[in-house]
């Protein structure tokens, strides 16, 4: 808030019915995380040079030299205060800015960590360290995104020089989207096939250099620019995705990352005792860290909808006074409260997947594979489902805003236009459910056989009962409890994978029926993971949870969002008797009469993420809701209300209106 | 087709089983439609001034001065070919930027022919008509979009001068949005509440000039400017969105409104005998218009995403041989093909609307308003579903196109942000699912009462048949029979609406009933308005459709369009018992085996819409396919590769990689 400002949305926040630092807590998984996060953002929105105000009508060019302005800044700030590796990252991440320091630290580092052999890793990681070089992470082809496996790269081994020729063979293998590659980066990690002995061995990753140390120019056999303006006023253009070409590059043969396989002086290949299984870690790792980045991305935008839903007043004057918030639209908080409850409920599953992750690198580390397909199926499922619902919830978080959700400065176009990525990044997330759905129909295929269903499958081993069972509700009140929520998620969700699995068998190739299938099996994949989600808000209320009403809200949240899936797959629940019509009726009628009990505590449960004004970047979202004078503050900003009379007046408007545009040679 | 250039999509062209140039004529509604529409694209696209492949690369004020060059020029070109009023708008159209012509043609012009009386009509339109002044059409303001009753401007009339004092008393009460108000329109309708005589007499419209014909600065007590920046890249952004304040701005009386209501020198107002309806004959035109625009917009984005299915390849290679078409996917035709549908359906039901305008604006000229109501209702309806939908498909489509659909030369995020604002513009889409509701909830409570339901409420009189009728589908291809879909979707929308009466006749004050059950009463309209669209899809089937293969086409089309819908809607005709769950299967099943049929035709089919390259503006969406090459040339247009070395590389980089940040001042 401003200083001396006045806090129009100080009633709202009177209401509250909890205690919501204890909330922030919450939100932020610990003392320490809120502690940290509370520090590094302040310490980025009281700093000048992190402003993003004029962001979205800066140039490409501007935008870019900004952003690489900020990028070296934070850098030096990082330096000049000590920061820790965690309180760095956290820095970088309120910056609120794409760069080519996110894939540096994200990508370039990590790989060489987890594919490098010991002496690769102390020949570059401390270079990349200290940033005396800059690097990317170059998978992704012109004609090759989903499809690793189908790259066209070459790596090809000369034993005459001991080194490997790198090379584009065709145009669809150009490099393609590699971040911080267009325009910064002076090596990457490249993926090709390696070729050596007459054999096609794969793909293998390679540091190559890409620009000269002396003068950034690219090395001789390396074409490499930006591919161009994608989606958004500033969003993503702040990055420099690459496209880069090799016309038969050299590297010194240890350059390729040799951990798993290694290649000899001769060319020969060798795998290491590494287990390769070691990849889906990297995998679980990435993909949690992507449900972080929805429940934040989502609590952002909800955050805004609400603030701005509260101060909004439409239609319902009573005799010359206020009109009506519009948030006591029952169909604004209908639409609202559900992605609310998303926010939360996409946290904590995060959080769990957190907790996944460490049991899946420490049973790796005791050679114990059994989880890793339950957990990397698991995650590429949360992953799919969340960044789905989260771009979906963003754009229905502009249009609660009505038009001015429009405007730059309501923040969410470009909150928008920077998240939708998520969606095809780090696998597609049609691919992602599919494999999903391809361990289910496993899963499904092996219960009977002794072979029991473990972690978040576990409920499978249950079939028995489950495809039997009776919903037992018959009171609206009845779907508070939940028990009965979690068996009828559970319900829906074997029925339909048996029917799948069924219904594959009658296909004479299993690939023939998995493809025909597909449609089906999405769905399933979708039941499935919507009741991971579930559940584990509802395990998460079974833990303490400290603060007064702070786990009477979650509570109320975790019912809304459930109840309000299950209004919306209410077909499902129904074609697969799970529920009855009925008790379909009385879910909807539990889900409305809880947004009552949501509405009072709306601004106080945005309140509890925590983020600033600078984070928001929105004037509709504002903390103290002093959006309407501020709104017109920033209008006379924009590049357009440089001059009163706009440029091109004497050339196209004047002549036009002096009915004089036959003589101008336009 | 570039001259000499190869059509990678000819093998797909190959393939289609109808006559497309026959299903040219049916999308464009008539052979005069299409040789217009044909005309005006090409004669857009084959002038170099009207490219657009930079737009979303320059900045604001580049891009605002580009848009008034090709207005003017667009202005200039129709003089000297001496086009018909009908040529020019459709060559505006096809000039695909947003403008302020747009907005002087279709709103101020038409505010003033619709709503002045003969002697302003007489004195106003022929300057507006030669564009000697420029118009636009202020209505919203900062505090008020969707409640019209609301605005704030005020218009005191002041006897002794015999004139209006425009003035905006509070900052909410600013003009905001309008479209040509910030840098270019000299006059405006503004609309203000009446005060005279010391009554508030309500929202009318005044004709004010806002800028000096000399030299384009603002008049005296006008402060205007642009409201900034808007979602999206080019988009809206070639349109100056303007705010707008008064300070005691005094216009002659002659310049209000005054076809229904006069106020004469004494400040005395008279209505005339001009019926007041009228104004929801025009809402109806708009609205079609809406329409019509959404099957444009929903065509562009499905051509875009279909023809770029067919030449991406992914995973499936056999023996080193070429991978799947993406297309050929079931879950990529499962998400493609009902958009296909939905565009083809769109395009009917708003052929159909145009009809339903003509037989309104007969009837109102014989002062008959007994279907006013009804068709107003449908209107708002269809308005609201087809945006909706519009909006969401067009992301729909960017995502199927994987990484690239991201890019911007894929034309689909420019789409999505134009297009986007279409669900708020014209009424809020949940504002008027309301006003639907509303209406059906009045047309169900005098089901009995001897009032017959009109148009296309006419099925709720047979509301005793539909409440009890059971769907008798057995087998899958019984989903093909259009009488039997057409029940299922009728005893669903009744039954539904029905239900919704039921509920509020519980509540003791109508008001609160109806605002409590707001979300479910949104479902009944929406349940409705698919219902038109479905009924109108199959009534366009009962007439000829001329063209070897045609009719058949659009038939599986419509099957598509509605049991698609049933799919995704499966739990309100399973709940409301339209049809079993067994049922509920059965149209999946057939939806599924219907996308064979479409398969290979959907190149065709999509050619069918007759865009040019100009028009798509997608490298992808190419007519010849030929997608990769040229978006590998495109990215070197990108100004961040106008230098190998990037703008502030000597001041953020170097020192960076050089480890002399600490040195550097940034």
């Amino acid at each position: 808030m401003e200083i001396g400002g006045v806090d129009h949305l100080a009633e709202e926040r009177s209401k509250a019915e909890f205690d919501v630092d204890a909330m922030k807590i919450v939100w932020a998984g610990s003392q320490h995380a809120f502690d940290l996060a509370d520090r590094m953002s302040k310490l980025v929105s009281t700093d000048p040079v992190f402003g993003k105000d004029n962001r979205t009508m800066l140039d490409r060019k501007d935008l870019f030299k900004t952003t690489l302005r900020k990028a070296a800044y934070a850098f030096k700030r990082i330096n000049e205060l000590n920061l820790t590796y965690e309180e760095a990252t956290k820095l970088r991440f309120f910056m609120d800015e794409s760069n080519y320091m996110g894939l540096h630290w994200a990508m370039f580092v990590p790989a060489i960590k987890g594919q490098g052999t010991e002496e690769q890793k102390e020949k570059w990681l401390p270079l990349a360290e200290k940033m005396q070089i800059i690097g990317c992470y170059a998978q992704t082809e012109l004609g090759h995104g989903s499809n690793i496996q189908g790259l066209e790269t070459t790596a090809a081994f000369d034993s005459n020089t001991d080194e490997f020729v790198i090379h584009s063979p065709t145009l669809t293998s150009s490099k393609w989207w590699p971040g911080g590659l267009g325009k910064v980066s002076t090596h990457a990690v490249v993926y090709a096939r390696l070729l050596t002995e007459g054999q096609d061995h794969g793909v293998h990753g390679f540091i190559v250099q890409l620009r000269s140390l002396e003068d950034h120019m690219p090395l001789q056999g390396i074409t490499v620019g930006d591919i161009g303006t994608k989606f958004g006023n500033g969003a993503y253009n702040t990055m420099d995705n690459g496209v880069l070409r090799f016309d038969h590059v050299r590297i010194p043969r240890n350059q390729m990352l040799m951990r798993v396989l290694q290649v000899s002086r001769e060319g020969k290949c060798t795998y290491s005792d590494v287990p390769r299984q070691l990849i889906y870690g990297t995998m679980v790792y990435v993909r949690q860290t992507i449900v972080t980045a929805a429940s934040t991305a989502l609590s952002r935008a909800v955050t805004i909808a609400t603030r701005y839903s509260c101060v909004r007043r439409q239609f319902g004057s009573q005799n010359g006074g206020p009109e009506t918030q519009v948030i006591d639209y029952k169909t604004q908080q209908n639409r609202l409260f559900p992605l609310l409850a998303s926010a939360y409920a996409f946290r904590f599953v995060a959080e769990w997947l957190e907790w996944l992750y460490n049991d899946v690198t420490d049973k790796l580390k005791a050679n114990d594979f059994s989880t890793l397909q339950e957990a990397h199926a698991c995650t590429a499922g949360l992953k799919s489902l969340t960044t789905s619902a989260t771009a979906d919830a963003i754009e229905e978080c502009r249009k609660l805003c009505g038009g001015h959700g429009y405007l730059c400065s309501s923040g969410l176009p470009e909150l928008f236009a920077v998240y939708v990525p998520a969606c095809t990044y780090e696998g597609d997330n049609m691919v992602l459910l599919l494999q999903v759905a391809r361990f289910l129909m496993k899963t499904v295929s092996q219960l009977g056989s002794g072979i029991q269903p473990v972690g978040t499958t576990a409920y499978m081993g249950r079939s028995g009962h489950l495809m039997k069972c009776c919903c037992t509700v018959e009171r609206a009140e009845d779907w508070l409890e939940p028990s009965l929520i979690l068996e009828a998620f559970e319900a829906r969700a074997i029925k339909m994978a048996a029917s799948c699995a069924q219904n594959l068998a009658i296909f004479s190739s299993p690939d023939e029926g998995f493809a025909e299938m597909s449609a089906d099996l999405a769905e399933v994949a979708v039941a499935h993971c919507q009741l991971i989600v579930v559940s584990k808000f509802i395990d998460k209320l079974k833990q303490e949870v400290p603060g007064k009403g702070v786990k009477q809200q979650l509570k109320f949240l975790c019912n809304i969002y459930a109840l309000s899936l299950l209004h919306k797959h209410q077909g499902e629940f129904l074609a697969t008797s799970s529920i009855t019509a009925e008790q379909a009726l009385l879910a909807t009628a539990q889900l409305r009469n809880l947004y009552s009990q949501v509405r009072p505590n709306a601004v106080a449960l945005v309140d509890s993420f925590n983020y600033t004004d600078h984070y928001l970047g929105s004037i509709l979202g504002r903390y103290d809701g002093n959006v309407y004078p501020k709104l017109y503050e920033a209008a006379w900003k924009d590049p357009l209300n440089d001059s009163v009379v706009p440029n091109g007046y004497v050339e196209y408007i004047k002549p036009l209106l002096e009915g004089k545009l036959h003589l101008s040679r336009l």
